[in-house]
């Protein structure tokens, strides 16, 4: 019982003065492209601004000139931008941002970050960094050298979060799990109201959710699994105005082992008073693209002796 | 400028009333068996108890009727076992324990844990146990089945630290270094008098030293990769009566960023007052092999913001 919840994601934005738009192509277009890592589309939301499908594994969002591309299990997202640029050329392409979560098992993965960053090159220079220790959580970013003036407005939070509780494993485990539980777990309703929301609950297990209102997204992927669960959340919504104490909710319901907490141009912050999580990772750098990135790790106190796992 | 520190570990013990003796196999027979794990021998010291190998990734240890080999890197450990035990037999046997340690790059390794154990399955049942959360740092253990009444006697403590600080890197990395001054860092001679030392260092990096008083044994290697140092010192002295704060004095030479603490049929105690270490992963098991493994996973607080590391 091994799920892989550990994401990979690729944010595209198209030049705005290029002729393309993105949410003019054909939705066979998007389900030829999503096909090249490996996943598929099960459904589609709209509203003016975007479309939001959700993935075999993760999800999908377009706008007219970015599009934002979540996958994980054993995809190779970095597969879809290969087609994707061979289609439409480097020229119509200000920026390219690629990020890869350290996984559970890297060995069952079919590449690793640095294989995907060659393949990356080989269209678009760029360079790559780190935030992390190796032998601990942490992310890779490629990002593209191209200059894009839009970066400074593209906020987005990530909460990733490791080895959930009891109580939210067994609404995620439970066989054949109404999709309404699961929304009223989550409390979508009163912490995002005014959000156009899709999920889908997956057979045996797993969980997806978009939500999306005007340009802003919201998306959750729950990957129950006792022995390696995996709760992300992120979103581009400016948080600290719109939703205080959203992400401390979150953390509340499912009270993870460890998680980490990333930040894109955004100065939210994590009230934890007496949690009992340990910062053991603080890491803040301004990428040359234009983004500053923050990358938090938190790992629970243990003071009780556990047993081992028989595996 | 990688090279994977973390360890496999395979202890055998050969049935006390076995004519099998280990140390009357010729020498050329533990050549050709280190070979099989991608390895060689490069180096022995001897006593009446005793013969201690350098390895070009690791070390071996041989008693008369118990052998402790040590590789790392890309080794596959298994592939000596199956040579032994094609050998000499299973009847031979009264117990195989097989340690396994969570790899900063799993995905670079020949070999995985499961698939390990699959070998070991061929030619002898057993069990398999994993100390520590799958997305940190954790322990893999396979053992036979088979009743080993010697267990009991058979302590083992080992101090496995990741990210060394930058004075003990700087001495390790030094180009041609001599092994007296790494000797003198390490103050062998104060801390572990009357031990008779063999000690190797590699080119361009790397560090491994074994020690041997009658039947005792510590060895140390040292992997001073700035992006992925690891160091582990393991013994199988009883340091609280014989060699006290032992373990905290390595601890401050190396002062890591994390480390792990295992103890096999041993209660010592590490004093940690106010170090800015956090106690993140605590596990004690008893094992159906009759041995009693703890587990202890440490992390450094990071509160000041760091940059990511440029890749």
């Amino acid at each position: 019982m091994f799920f892989e919840g550990s994401e990979k994601k690729i944010e595209v934005n198209v030049h705005p003065e290029s002729s393309l738009c993105l949410r003019e192509l054909k939705k066979d277009y998007w389900h030829k492209l999503v096909k090249e890592s490996g996943a598929s589309i099960l459904s589609v939301i709209s509203n003016n601004y975007c479309d939001a499908y959700i993935l075999s594994e993760s999800s999908l969002f377009v706008w007219d000139k970015r599009f934002l591309m979540i996958t994980c299990g054993k995809t190779t997202l970095v597969d879809a931008f290969v087609a994707f640029i061979e289609e439409f050329g480097k020229e119509k392409l200000p920026s390219l941002i690629y990020q890869r979560k350290n996984e559970y098992y890297s060995f069952l993965q079919k590449s690793d970050f640095y294989s995907d960053v060659e393949k990356y090159k080989k269209y678009l220079p760029g360079v790559s960094h780190r935030f992390g220790y190796l032998d601990r959580h942490h992310t890779n970013i490629f990002h593209s050298n191209n200059e894009f003036d839009g970066a400074q407005d593209d906020f987005t939070t990530e909460l990733l979060m490791y080895h959930i509780n009891d109580r939210a494993t067994a609404v995620f485990s439970k066989e054949n799990q109404e999709k309404n539980v699961i929304r009223d777990f989550l409390g979508i309703d009163q912490r995002l109201s005014g959000f156009q929301i899709d999920d889908f609950a997956f057979d045996p297990l797993g969980y997806s959710l978009n939500g999306i209102k005007d340009k802003n997204y919201f998306t959750i992927h729950v990957t129950p699994e006792e022995d390696s669960s995996y709760v992300s959340f992120e979103t581009n919504c400016d948080l600290s105005s719109q939703h205080p104490r959203l992400l401390e909710n979150i953390l509340d319901l499912f009270q993870p082992e460890s998680f980490d907490f990333l930040t894109f141009n955004s100065n939210q912050q994590l009230v934890l008073d007496d949690s009992g999580y340990h910062l053991v990772g603080n890491y803040k750098d301004d990428l040359d693209c234009g983004y500053q990135v923050r990358f938090f790790e938190y790992i629970k106190e243990q003071s009780d002796f556990r047993k081992s796992i028989r595996l």
